[in-house]
């Protein structure tokens, strides 16, 4: 009775066919979790009452569909839901408000998989270089390649740069910005990737390795994509971005823009989205959907979690489900180095490689300091803990 | 013994002693929540073990120094942490990271303030109409302006525009996009934005009102501002932005560029970032945070947010915050409108008013097609109820 002119036929024409699907986990008896589920697929599109629309082809194309429902554990229920494809109009940004725009608000309910179709698949960067490609760059073909971050703030960029100096004359591979240093008078962005990239590369001149400086780019808008394209200019062997700070689909820009550097992904802020407390009914969304799925498709080549065992609330589970959206198939994306980190110390690290396997960047931060009043010998020590 | 070079005099030159506080709600016994508090100091600064620092400046200045610590209730306590200016580098991304970076993955701790110094105020552009601001152009000085959305999906840009024209006619002061509209082939931006404000502005022309149409533009960041500024020139009153889908920071520099029209923020997705769920313990931030301060600081003039009683959890106390964040002193800051929504019906009106008084926009959506077969009738009665 609202919509008089609206024109099935037309809008009929305009729909490929194709869909994209998306799972979510639903707590609650059956009855409750069917409801949420029929919910979703209103919420999440049309997001109006159902039996006012016109009748054809909105109900029956641009509403989601339950694909399937299943138990999976006592008052826990699992519900694939499908969308049309023009749903998210070939942007990321309305991709992800269709897979957990609105219901991110509501309780019961957690996403934990999406699976776009060809047609998103095509809008989407994923990984420039992957695990493959950082491995080349580093030239550390089998064995978790070493990673360290630079710290603590308020040391100046010498300061900085020493240490890298130290870290790369220890054998580590990759030696990134804290991700809590941007633009600092202590130590400005431009001075330190300058004195970082070149001590580096000094290092790399005479041990004939390929270890690199990865600063972090995470700024302002108006700075980020140039910070980026500096770093590159002055040395540094890939970018840090904490997509939770500046936007996943800014993080999927600098991707999409080819800059010839990886990107590691820091989960600042968005890991917040991601978080299983022990007692709570689960929110957000699983860490494989967060860290992995949704970090690789906009084009994160590492993504930085916090492993369990550390100073962070992961479980095990938690951390499989992210290695495993790092590296499963996903259309024709390269796959992403996971790379546990979070108060991790080399006594752990025989625990990831079990875990996970070679195909990690294994990131003791904090822990290279704790393990001995001797830098040089405890990278000596984090190189064996790895080969 | 790791930082011989470190300066502290030239560090301590560096430090304006200016500095900004964020207060946290922990959760736990006493000695848990002075754990935590003290955890969070260096969590988000110097993210390194506090007896392995260089004495001195950045143990005394760098680290978070915790001013107040109190008991709320039983196992709930508030901290008020302060942080030296300087750690933000004038930058919306950093400030945002020293706030609730790493600890947005740690359980146990709530963000329930924020209060910037004058060096972070100077640097977030805040709102730049507000809430007179938004009153002038819709020509509504007292009451609460109504506020309606076209949906659902699938329509043409001709049958929204018709949409629109009836809300303009029944009365509705300001006519939204349903936030999953962007750039779908059923109803292409340009086309739709075109038609829809054209479709208000003629209605104007007749009643002599000053309805606005306000456009979704969240859109991947290479076509976001451009989006913006073409909404300006089709006609458009307002825009509205989904900050969580393309990050806090573009909704800020967006502000910043001043392009004369106003931002309405919507929740899609971030909102999952409040969500104080019954049964679970608090995690995320306060909704008055998130909602109000954050979002008033990065340039909302509006903040929509799901009311209680409607079909999202947030709980009255809740809403209260966000009523109370958005209309505070902060700093010279413009207050912004709070806009209760998230399917609130006809009924609720009286008590919304009566708990956030008369200066909020009324977002009624689905509720206008549910309440009567006649959609002028139906404005009509949603006018009576503010009047």
């Amino acid at each position: 009775m609202f919509f008089e002119n609206f024109d099935n036929v037309r809008l009929e024409r305009q729909l490929s066919g194709n869909r994209f699907t998306a799972s979510y986990r639903l707590f609650g008896d059956e009855k409750t979790a069917r409801s949420v589920a029929a919910d979703i697929c209103a919420e999440q599109t049309v997001e109006f009452p159902v039996s006012l629309l016109p009748s054809g082809t909105i109900p029956e194309k641009i509403v989601g569909q339950i694909e399937t429902f299943e138990r999976e554990d006592e008052n826990v229920y699992l519900a694939e839901i499908s969308f049309a494809e023009e749903l998210a109009a070939g942007e990321w940004t309305q991709f992800l408000n269709v897979l957990f725009g609105n219901i991110s608000m509501k309780p019961r309910l957690q996403l934990i998989a999406a699976r776009p179709s060809q047609g998103i698949l095509d809008v989407l960067p994923g990984p420039q270089f992957g695990i493959a490609g950082i491995r080349e760059i580093v030239g550390v073909p089998e064995r978790p390649p070493l990673f360290t971050a630079l710290k603590p703030m308020g040391l100046s960029a010498d300061n900085l740069a020493d240490l890298a100096r130290q870290f790369a004359e220890g054998g580590v591979d990759i030696i990134k910005d804290d991700h809590g240093l941007s633009d600092q008078p202590f130590s400005p962005f431009e001075e330190r990737v300058a004195r970082c990239a070149d001590a580096v590369q000094n290092v790399n001149a005479k041990t004939g390795r390929q270890a690199i400086y990865v600063p972090n780019v995470t700024a302002p808008i108006e700075k980020f994509f140039d910070r980026a394209i500096r770093a590159k200019e002055l040395g540094a062997g890939a970018v840090m971005v904490s997509p939770g700070l500046i936007g996943l689909d800014a993080m999927r820009r600098l991707a999409e823009m080819k800059i010839g550097l990886p990107i590691l992904a820091h989960p600042a802020w968005i890991g917040g989205f991601a978080l299983n407390l022990p007692g709570n009914c689960p929110q957000g969304t699983s860490c494989g959907v967060l860290y992995g799925t949704l970090m690789r498709m906009v084009g994160a080549d590492a993504t930085i979690f916090p492993n369990y065992g550390g100073r962070f609330p992961l479980s095990r589970e938690d951390c499989m489900g992210i290695v495993t959206a790092s590296r499963e198939k996903l259309g024709e994306m390269r796959p992403m180095f996971p790379s546990p980190a979070g108060g991790m110390e080399l006594k752990n690290i025989r625990d990831m490689i079990r875990n996970y396997g070679a195909d990690m960047l294994v990131l003791v931060g904090s822990g290279l300091f704790r393990c001995g009043d001797n830098l040089a010998d405890n990278c000596k020590r984090f190189l064996e803990e790895v080969s």
